[in-house]
């Protein structure tokens, strides 16, 4: 006989982050994540056990709550929408108060197209050359952020703004540029050389982005 | 000397039909193809050429006149918006009128992320084990539709419908399954057999969809 | 203690479908499925127990029975022959009688080549502008069907006839056309719409393709 | 005025080798290269000129010369079937007199399936621990050869044998072990230290296996 | 009669900036481009005139002059290293004088093994959850910096340093942190925004960063 | 009540061989598998279990004994360093008495660039149209061998020298011609064929390289 306990601690040592997949080319139809095992193993729903509502997301409706910050983001990848899982795409949902922005961010594993659902929108991104492209984006014009790029986002118009990105990866990263190197243990030296600020200058801007 | 029609003819014999490119792992930032050439080599312009504009795609502010068949679509793929070339991904706007219908189609080259932008569009895919999985999508949902299986749309409410759909390709590809099949010169006796339709049956389904 | 229940419970629950994996390039120099737990983990045999049956499959030496229907086919993907897994790679046998038909389908997540191994073929796809490019094989012939791309075939000669295609994919995946269409419940409306027929016609139609 | 040499010797300049493409995620459905210029410029044909003959080859009905050596193969890459091209597909046909080798071989860009159309033929491959797995097949059989390892074959039957390979790669490559270490201009140090061989015993080997 | 200068013309047309490939999966050995036309077509150079030295890359040897900032960076691409086209990799030197620092910065394309040739260095990365991973590594140890995320070095340790990175593409791109957010035209209100500064204080690093 | 042997059964049975993975384009910054099952599934650590010494390896400072036959070995795949999994990369120390050999082998899986560290190393390849090429490397130079393609090194120095290679794969797998080829059960009447040696000349090579 063994102890109940050896089961549930073998249950307990499963209960961990798993996503480990890849994008290209699924070699099935679909892959449902097993809710109940879907942190422990790679492995697919049942076909029969699988339904429309795998399919479909309804959270983004409406906005998130962007009236503290000015900005809001709700991002769709294959963690929150398992049906997305192996089919290499993902989305999100940004709203924008007036003068809200989104601040330089990439992703690390994704081209970026954004389509303007409403409102006036300077947007633009920096390539490998440092040069900026950026221009006023109107409702319904769509732009493109390539692979890997630092872009930003700033509402320009009169009243809120809203952005929907799409994504050609299950999980393409989200890295902003102030709370990674501001908002990090990154070695002070490292950041008073680099930006040519002095101790006083990183301690304060730190004081920003690290969590508290 | 040589005579000046040779090289029109040159230029004449290289002006035809190339978009030859793959859609995984760029090795450029990105690559807006040369207009002038663009039909003839496989080249990127200049990145000093390159602007903003090359990044941006207005041309789906406006719905397609969806009235005479209650539906229309604008795809959006490299084709018509260079500046996603080598970046994997496109696009499209799809308006519906009351009880318009995307018939059923796919695309054989990625999968399909589609977001109600306005409207009630009952919405489906069928998958490689022919189970249907379709549900009504109110504005603000989204479905995925797995690379290369059939899907379909239609209005159920009673205005004007949109969905913009993304793609994880520059040019997914369209086959749109009334016409590949019954559109085209399949020999008859294929198609009798496929549908155990009579020659006649076979005749009226052409007529229908063989472009006059 | 526990009950044993509960470890037959978690291995049931662990018996469902699953076969997530890429085509492409392998980290191994093969994969065996470990068979008694393939349904659950994505895990490789033990290479001490990899023989080199797992290496043969001996399932199309002779045609599947295509007396009934005038056309057999039996597809050898990663599920039967479990030594393709992670290799990117898979085939079929096809039978037909004399006027056989391989009904219009398409491969989700392959290219097709096909080799006549005995008779003469009709045999075509049709391209995403609606183009139907088909002819007659003869033995030994060979064609290519490019990923995605709807494609058929009959036997037009006087002799039952074979083919033995090869996909590049462990699971290609297949779409039989009047099956996922009328075999499927998709909404009546859409169908009528679709192919300008009327409700009376569809209902004929499923009632040929809806599995009893 | 320019002399016509100029233009003649800029067509002599591209008339080189050239075929760079990559396996994966096509963009079109096709491309067909270009005949004319199909070695200057990775162009597709236009596509109204593109016939159902791009994408048949017969060059594999009839077995090469395999009395001399005991041993022919007729590779089909993309470049002597260009119909292949883009589709990540080709294969080869390989006869065998009685006793006849197709001596230990691997392809660097492929995975190979290989099915017996003929014969009885010991056929098996190396992994990379060293360990071979290796059997007589039967007319009918089908053995996969994992991408890059070595392979070899041999007729152990009473009459002539025939195989056709299947690859997942437009262009597999071929490097042939005998004549790619002991047929080319490596050290001798090199081979007598890798090999435990005697300067003449490599001069012997070399006279084998260097071109004439 | 055509004018010379038309020619002329086409050649400078040409001209222009061009390396359009994608990295995974080749379908050739390799391919030199040719120096004549590489900036035009995505040619390879005929076979038979590839040497040995296309393969060899000796621009590493010493290091960069690293005695006026502190650090130098010699990145060998497909670029400077032609016969890396294709093949899917890339490297770099990397000399730091004592102190000095290699800004954060990242690789939109590609993962980074850093080995290190001689001497200390503070070395780090921040995940995409704002976690940073960093360590002083000695002489002959290497660290991995997954693909697109931020990572940054500094020279710890009495004397020079240097290191030798690998990069999995043959162009990975590298965006550096400071000048490309602080160096380049983005409006100043996104800026302040963003990193919660002054218009003063934005101005005075737009100074450091922004070239003159 | 269920035997705890069932238990202890259920993990032996577990404790197999498994590194299933892909290379290509990861969905997550990385993935440390778990070490207590990382020989069972394909899970990631817990990102807060994960530390910095996960992504940096010291196994490499000091050469391998090349004193008994001239040279040594020691490749760091994702199974020595799990840090790697899922981010396609690897490498390797290979280090040279005077006059020491590294036999002619394959990579089947990556490409390599092999930076001389020390030393100096006659190295080359032999392409799939069987030509060399090589060539004397110094201290600082870097050969690139193409994915697949069979190459070898000697030190050709007065002194020991060291190379550091790096690959585009985390598992590029390593296939020594000899031993594959001499070492294995391969059919002795396959080889003498191949090689066109006696039966007693394929027998002392195999008695060089059948591992006792």
């Amino acid at each position: 006989m063994i102890p109940s306990q050896m089961i549930v601690f073998l249950f307990i040592f499963l209960q961990s982050y798993i996503s480990l997949a890849y994008d290209p080319d699924p070699v099935n139809d679909y892959c449902i994540p097993r809710t109940e095992f879907s942190s422990i193993f790679l492995s697919c729903k049942n076909t029969s056990l699988v339904t429309v509502d795998d399919f479909i997301y309804s959270g983004i409706k409406d906005p998130g709550n962007f009236k503290h910050t000015g900005f809001s983001s709700i991002p769709v990848s294959s963690t929150v929408f398992p049906g997305l899982n192996t089919l290499g795409m993902s989305f999100v949902r940004a709203d924008f108060d007036v003068d809200g922005v989104n601040v330089p961010h990439f992703h690390p594993r994704a081209t970026e197209t954004a389509f303007v659902l409403e409102g006036k929108i300077y947007s633009g991104f920096v390539d490998s050359g440092n040069r900026v492209f950026a221009k006023v984006l109107e409702k319904g014009e769509v732009m493109v952020f390539p692979k890997g790029l630092v872009h930003f986002q700033m509402n320009v118009g009169d009243s809120p703004a809203t952005i929907l990105g799409s994504f050609n990866s299950q999980n393409p990263g989200l890295v902003k540029i102030p709370s990674a190197v501001f908002g990090t243990g990154i070695k002070e030296e490292v950041l008073m050389k680099a930006f040519g600020l002095s101790d006083k200058e990183i301690a304060r801007l730190r004081k920003k982005f690290v969590p508290q």
